[in-house]
């Protein structure tokens, strides 16, 4: 197999780095007018039209809301219907989680001033998110627990979920997935006409106040139509992985880890950095013996030989400055001593320290979330979290005396930005 | 001056609530193609296009970049140029800000199980941060504070600061403020060249991993189009405050407050809700008559006459029940034990507590944001702040023996997902 091998001592390798990155979404004009209409629509016409539009993408024969519609014991169901062996690691993954997100839960926090003036933020929970699943191949419980655990600590009352069952067909797993995470409700609805009915509210869908979740360009572009009316996450690009490491790690291992990302589509980028060119070498061999075996072969090959990339580099020093410029969505660091190296890295989604944590482990269970910023977006936002389930107000609460002293300051202020009613309004506060 | 006036017990109030909150920017197909070619152009030809653009939208006549930056003395001298009130009203007002956005400074933690497996997350500064600060009328001191002390408290090396001067126009209270608050360059360009060249860089200008700040239609939608591969901060919609009270605070003190929000322009929204029916009567009579004495007295009447509503409601809870649906930028809480109230305020973007707490002096120097949450997005998003500025890595460090007990329930999940790359990748770290 063919994967880009680069040296970082190469005159152009920052250059080349850059190109190989880069990563730009289509936006289509079909695809907008389109889910123009189906936004529209659902706003309009509300259950009927989203009746019309699940029979049609997804070839079901509902004649009403009520067949989209999973109550509280289907789920349990679910939960009775899949093996032992895969509920248990669900439970155990969901238990992993809560216990790790409960660590990111913001408290309200405020402090008094000597004259009696009060500041602080108070922090509170969303009050209703939705959570989109996708159907079809790419449905994972996984991602349901990551997506509805974070609300469910934060404390968000209703969890509504949509997920498009095409042909009807259920995908058990999720459903469990959601029973376990803390779901309320759940409509088997998908695309944009899901995405509508979160934002707009129909007479059976609640509106919700945020929505997360995976889904195709449809799902994606509705998202970012109702964004302003309803919050939304990242709009995730291709899954990326960037693996650091000594040389000491089995290069088998190694292989294995950049296929676990390749396998993702043909669009996700694995890369490996090493300052021993013998061990990319090595890991080049392990790939080419091991992607036989990979029920994803194609995927994988695509992948990498489109996508890939093994990178010499001088010196660990370098390796992080590769690192640092990637800014990745995983970052395995399959060194000795990863942590002093880990407190040198400004942007990663996630930090995978030390040879023996897979990033695999951190997909499903170790804890942290899997719904990560790619595209070099980690240089400014962070993985999805229980801070995304919440939000603050601003407390201010003025004494007389505060008022007083703050107002002459504000006064001042505001008539030099010619805003005289702000100043008379903070006037009136001012004791003679 | 007619002013809308609701009573909650009347049918149909809360669709004619909604009514009057419903605001929709317009996204206009000329401003966006305009906007786009200004994107490509700049990206493409730099700072020979940041001239042009520069030359003809602000009637300059600059030959090169040079004369489009501002050097750390020209700030240092603006300084100097302005009243030594405002001076010290500025350096009151950011050292009062620095000590509350202290308190939202978010830190690294971890915490290490039983088998020696560690979890956590790491925060980091964002590394460079453009603020855009509009030129002309409305251009405001306070402002750049308020953009430029939170990134300045979480870390951010590099502040780069935009900001137009039409016909070469600088103002020196703004210079001042960018000066106080820690911004380390200035560009004097505006308009969506100037986001084009924070984005992308130019020969002169570095580019920025995220870009806040106020802007006009233009450049709120060059920030929309550049976000993905920036961060931005929330594009606001018009300014609104909504007052509750009692009845038992000086009726001129809630009228100015009222016109505090309006004067802002013709789509700002103040609203006054209120048990007491005589005291709506004669906070009316108070804006009759001291509307006259206003300097934007035309701005005042179109906003609060379009815009405005005075609010009968039946008692406090349901006053309560009206904010929480209206999810107000500023909420003024103008009664006797504010605190209690507050904490059944569900969504807010700032909440004023007592009849001292005027929303002008929080807009200046209370100490919190004046960024916030406009048009119902309370209900998601939080004032601007610190934590706006710096952002977090999930970190996982797996014992030999976590890894191998994480690597059975990650192997699990990942083959009910056919995932089976993930799957052998975390078998690998499981013993026999």
């Amino acid at each position: 197999m063919d994967i880009k091998r680069l040296n970082s001592t190469d005159a152009g390798f920052w250059s080349e780095l850059d190109q190989l990155l880069d990563w730009e979404g289509v936006s289509d004009e079909a695809v907008n007018t389109t889910v123009k209409n189906i936004l529209r629509d659902v706003r309009t016409r509300g259950d009927a039209a989203l009746v019309e539009y699940t029979n049609q993408f997804d070839r079901m024969s509902a004649t009403g809301m009520a067949e989209l519609t999973l109550d509280m014991d289907r789920l349990e169901a679910a939960l009775d219907n899949i093996p032992a062996e895969t509920r248990e690691a669900l439970e155990t993954a969901a238990q992993r989680l809560r216990t790790y997100h409960a660590h990111q839960k913001m408290e309200s926090w405020s402090y008094t001033e000597a004259d009696g003036t009060l500041l602080g933020q108070q922090v509170t929970p969303l009050d209703r998110v939705g959570l989109y699943v996708p159907g079809g191949k790419a449905t994972y419980p996984s991602s349901v627990l990551m997506n509805a655990i974070p609300a469910h600590v934060a404390g968000v009352e209703e969890i509504i979920m949509v997920v498009p069952t095409p042909d009807g067909e259920v995908n058990e797993m999720v459903l469990a997935a959601a029973r376990i995470a803390g779901v309320s409700r759940v409509f088997t609805l998908g695309g944009a006409q899901a995405v509508a009915a979160l934002a707009y509210g129909t007479e059976t869908v609640p509106p919700v106040d945020k929505i997360v979740g995976p889904g195709n360009i449809y799902v994606a572009t509705a998202k970012s139509m109702v964004f302003g009316r309803v919050g939304i996450d990242m709009i995730a690009g291709p899954s990326e992985i960037l693996v650091v490491c000594d040389g000491k790690t089995d290069p088998d291992w190694i292989a294995m880890d950049l296929f676990s990302q390749a396998e993702h589509d043909e669009d996700a980028q694995a890369i490996l950095v090493s300052p021993d060119a013998a061990f990319l070498d090595q890991v080049k061999a392990s790939i080419d013996r091991l992607v036989q075996e990979m029920e994803r072969q194609t995927i994988i090959e695509t992948s990498l030989s489109d996508r890939g990339a093994l990178i010499e580099v001088k010196d660990m020093d370098e390796a992080i400055a590769v690192a640092n410029h990637i800014a990745p969505e995983h970052l395995e660091l399959s060194i000795d001593n990863p942590e002093a190296t880990a407190k040198q890295i400004r942007h990663a989604g996630a930090i995978f320290m030390g040879r023996y944590t897979a990033e695999a482990i951190g997909d499903y269970c170790a804890g942290p979330n899997h719904v990560l910023p790619t595209s070099r977006t980690a240089r400014f936002s962070s993985p999805l979290g229980v801070y995304d389930f919440q939000k603050r107000s601003s407390l201010i609460m003025c004494s007389a005396d505060g008022a007083s002293t703050l107002g002459k300051t504000a006064s001042v202020l505001a008539r030099g930005e010619s805003l005289t009613a702000h100043a008379r309004s903070a006037e009136y506060r001012i004791k003679d």
